[in-house]
């Protein structure tokens, strides 16, 4: 694994990413925009702080176990696959009462109660996907989940995350938007 | 647990500690100074980069499970006793190797093989601590390790880092810096 990637999402009239819809299922909203770039590393730690301006870091897993991380590897595809003119921005807080929880008190709902790896992993390689972490960052969301599929595809994304959201984890969500793009 | 808090480390001229001495146990040294002041949330967050600012942010829990966070939260003492007057600073950066491994793994490694939190654990209350995570923010050392403790504890102190650095987890530290500090 590489060191941790500062990634920022930007949101304003120009970027690669027309952004197509804004639902604020959980929580307050954010103001909406005509289209969304994504800068990485030097180009995302220039940019600069604003109310249009997301921030996190991919690092290292905090759940995965070896046998769960080498299936994800054996099947998972990279993002920027030219077919891939889908994107949704997923932006996640969690509850004190998630942070309160013991390592593995929040293992065991992620995986063994509410099968997060394993519903993910049978989207794969539909759905490429990065996690970026924010919460250490004082930004005002924990996760900023970014996926990438063909237009296809998009029925089984929407069954993904609608799985997702009515798990024992999902329980723990207190602000969700999610955003949803094309290129 | 609260939101994460900012810590700002500043070695300079002035602060609340001095700077007794510093020793680099492994890796590249920092450059030392007479005297060291902590900063915490909106205070650390005005500090300025530079060269003698270390910078974390304290988080949820990583490893420990709940009956050891009980147990921790049981024996553990509160920083700024007033007979608290050693206090000391260890920088710790891990490999690549480390980071590498999933979740199960680093959890055997730091406390099934190496037994970090029952060692610790052993020198509650006299021994308090916090640990700041630096690794997403960019910075230099993956954790910066904040210990404070009345002088007659130095002793039992300097087994109990004695102890963790002849640990399985100790070989994937690649840079450590041990700072002593009095007031």
């Amino acid at each position: 694994m590489p060191q941790p990637l500062d990634v920022a999402f930007i949101a304003g009239s120009t970027g690669t990413w027309r952004i197509d819809g804004l639902n604020a299922l959980k929580g307050d909203s954010l103001p909406t925009a005509a289209r969304l770039e994504v800068f990485e590393g030097a180009e995302a730690a220039k940019v600069q702080d604003g109310s249009r301006r997301l921030r996190g870091v991919t690092s290292n897993t905090r759940y995965t176990k070896r046998e769960e991380a080498v299936d994800l590897a054996s099947k998972q595809a990279d993002l920027g696959r030219t077919e891939a003119t889908r994107a949704v921005l997923i932006t996640i807080r969690k509850s004190a009462a998630w942070w309160d929880l013991a390592q593995d008190e929040r293992r065991a709902i992620f995986e063994e109660q509410s099968r997060h790896i394993s519903i993910g992993t049978e989207y794969l390689p539909q759905v490429a996907r990065r996690l970026q972490h924010s919460r250490d960052l004082g930004e005002p969301f924990d996760f900023l989940n970014w996926f990438e599929f063909a237009p296809e595809h998009t029925d089984a994304f929407n069954e993904m995350v609608g799985r997702l959201r009515q798990t024992a984890e999902w329980r723990y969500v207190d602000r969700e938007i999610d955003i949803r793009l094309s290129r």
